[in-house]
């Protein structure tokens, strides 16, 4: 690939040492080697990338932080891998739009901070936001504990520029919500994980601070009562900002084996709540909490300052990277089981006898189901107990990704379980849009 | 078109006299007379028509209330209507789940009122809330004065069933807001105008019902001072449900003209605020907002009941049937200008000399700009006029439909302002998912 040495704007590393840490990203799913590994820092390179990809028949993967948990930015066969960290562009926050415009390549943290640091929030909250990329979280359309309130990022975006197969780079969208000229590229382009072309900056909707918030930590003393608890809070008038849970196998390992503060957790499961809005820290508020929550509770926490807060949420951001450290082969999955059919999942799952433990997100039915044992199952087993997982989910009227995306790790899964109609659909879209098949072939479709 | 006799589920009318309300919407746009109007009681209707207008070569043109306001539903030459009133089905409340589901001939109002009676809340409410169906809301992403604060009509739907050119019908989504299995086409079918397929029914997002509402009626001294107010509201902490606004213009027509209650009506302009989070209605909130809003108001009202709040609310949904009935050939558009830009917009629709009154949702920017004058104005001249609007919006970052959508209305200025770039992306696309044309043919692009 002697074509990509005289590329403009552009960093280029191509010996495989250095590109070693480009082969995978947070998921199971290791790529072979590119042929190069680009950084753009203009859109002369990309330009010349595109033309190149057509002329020489290679792919462009695209890559954010490679925080991404479902194999979207590990290159395959015959792939320059595309990496945006040094995008330029700044974040530049409009108050009176109540919008921000950041590169693709800006840290979520920094938007987030951006945000606030004028009053304003960004609601999306991935779990790896202190590490991921924006861009990262456009091509997945990431989600978060927030989600349950706030919904996903396609849901905060207002418009985005992305790179099409002419080479050039267009913009989708404007600054406000309201904007009804033509069909919805840019949400398309959003959560496609780069299929039809790269999004390279946006446009993001933004909303005043919350000024309170009020978590709690909820022990059960009945597992069961916690599934009914999302659709019985919104009846009631209260919608929480984050609704985690713990099934009572995880809550039984960090009590087991976790940190002093994880052992002495009461209840047969555990669920944390957090609300954001004026007023939720009132006596009144808290009180009417109190009526609904305390039947099902023993021992509900209801922190009352920031410290107390932080360690309520610690419990619930260490339990990954604490079951990972205790079973390093864990296959954890992703899956939406709509909230009234979670009694069934359970049941299913049993029944199916897939050895399994579960923590996530109660409040949006989005699950985050861990195989312990995946390390010492037999392969094809393991393969088999997935699909089980899938189809459950599928069957319930739920689906196999709920955050992630589909990237390589879920492909198969997601051709096998899709409508064939719609990944006809899919097919002919993208074919009408990267008509060379350029734009991260292989991955999902 | 014999062929049609033997549709089956449906109801047939080919006479021009019974076809005649079918003709038009509410906008200004009149088609010719469809080959008939198929009212489809099931699938197999459906199924039929896809058949026989690809083997006969006919289009077909969805329609729900025909409430929409671009031409979206009049039929074009060779086209069959299809009429989705009767289509079956019955709106499904799922507290459990936050969500309902309806068929898209449910009118709104009933789904709102569906929601409501399980103290749960579907935010969209374009302007004809109370006469149009869910199907239209959502081939258009309807709008309405609460998208300042909750988003547009897209924001809140979960999953589409829709008529893809096989003929069948296709679910896209799950009944959570977590749903990340491939690439979005619910999302690029909703506000696609029927281009790409006919939305038959939908699954909702739904929150908790709003509790307290504070309406309040904000008269300014100086009209300019409105302007920066949502960006300040919002820096401050406080994101109106609806920031509704009437240009000196308006208001001087109401003050003259208008009904008893509009001709007291002090300052230079005006404005209609809502908020509806909890405790809005509380001393603190009410005082911080007045300490934010007294020094440019005159006279401040804060509704302090239902009848007040009504009161408040039928100065707005009045003034478009006032404006219309004084000025019967009026033109009303439906642009958007970002909230920052506002004072170069006013300032260059002074300099093109483009004689316009302005009304609508400052809170996001989209402004109904009513050309009173335009039945008296030489064609050719008027278009020139909203061709030198629509590019004064783009010039300044806005774009030339916020809420109404493209249809026939706006299809020549969308096609003359648009990136070719997305245009030709919109046509393969189209291609892609209609390759015989069928799909309200001669729409949009």
């Amino acid at each position: 690939m002697d074509a990509l040495a005289g590329l403009p704007e552009a960093t280029l590393l191509r010996d495989p040492a250095s590109m070693e840490p480009f082969l995978r990203d947070e998921s199971h799913v290791r790529g072979p080697h590119p042929l190069a590994v680009v950084r753009p820092h203009g859109p002369r390179a990309l330009r010349e990338l595109v033309r190149l990809a057509k002329a020489e028949g290679f792919g462009l993967v695209p890559r954010g932080a490679g925080t991404g948990k479902a194999g979207g930015c590990v290159p395959t066969e015959r792939t320059v891998v595309v990496d945006f960290s040094a995008w330029p562009g700044d974040i530049r926050v409009s108050p009176q739009d109540l919008c921000l415009h950041a590169p693709a390549s800006a840290p979520l943290r920094d938007v987030k901070a951006a945000a606030e640091s004028q009053g304003l929030f960004y609601p999306p909250d991935p779990n790896s936001w202190e590490s991921c990329s924006l861009g990262g979280t456009l091509a997945t359309n990431a989600g978060g504990p927030n989600a349950c309130k706030y919904g996903m990022t396609r849901h905060w975006v207002l418009s985005v520029e992305a790179l099409l197969e002419d080479g050039e780079i267009h913009t989708f969208g404007i600054s406000s919500v309201k904007a009804n000229a033509g069909p919805a590229l840019g949400q398309l382009l959003i959560g496609s994980e780069g299929i039809f072309g790269f999004i390279v900056g946006a446009t993001l909707r933004l909303m005043p601070l919350p000024r309170e918030y009020a978590t709690l930590l909820l022990p059960v003393k009945h597992w069961e009562d916690l599934l009914d608890l999302p659709g019985r809070l919104c009846g009631a008038g209260f919608l929480p900002s984050a609704f985690e849970f713990f099934d009572p196998a995880v809550l039984a390992e960090l009590r087991a084996h976790g940190p002093e503060e994880a052992r002495r957790l009461p209840g047969e499961a555990l669920a944390i709540l957090e609300f954001d809005e004026r007023g939720c820290t009132s006596e009144p508020f808290l009180e009417a909490l109190h009526d609904l929550l305390g039947p099902v509770a023993e021992g509900l926490v209801i922190a009352s300052d920031a410290r107390q807060r932080n360690g309520i949420w610690a419990v619930r951001r260490m339990t990954s990277a604490f079951l990972k450290e205790r079973h390093p082969k864990k296959v954890s999955e992703d899956i939406v089981v709509p909230r009234s059919r979670l009694r069934d999942f359970f049941a299913g799952l049993d029944q199916l006898g897939i050895p399994a433990v579960t923590y996530g997100h109660l409040g949006d039915g989005n699950l985050h189901v861990n195989l312990l044992a995946a390390g010492e199952t037999e392969p094809a087993l393991l393969a088999g107990q997935l699909m089980g997982l899938f189809r459950l989910a599928v069957s319930l009227g739920g689906t196999l990704s709920g955050e992630h995306g589909i990237g390589l790790a879920k492909r198969e899964a997601f051709l096998a379980l899709s409508d064939p109609a719609q990944l006809q659909a899919l097919r002919a879209i993208k074919h009408a849009l990267d008509p060379a098949g350029i734009f991260n072939p292989g991955k999902v479709i």
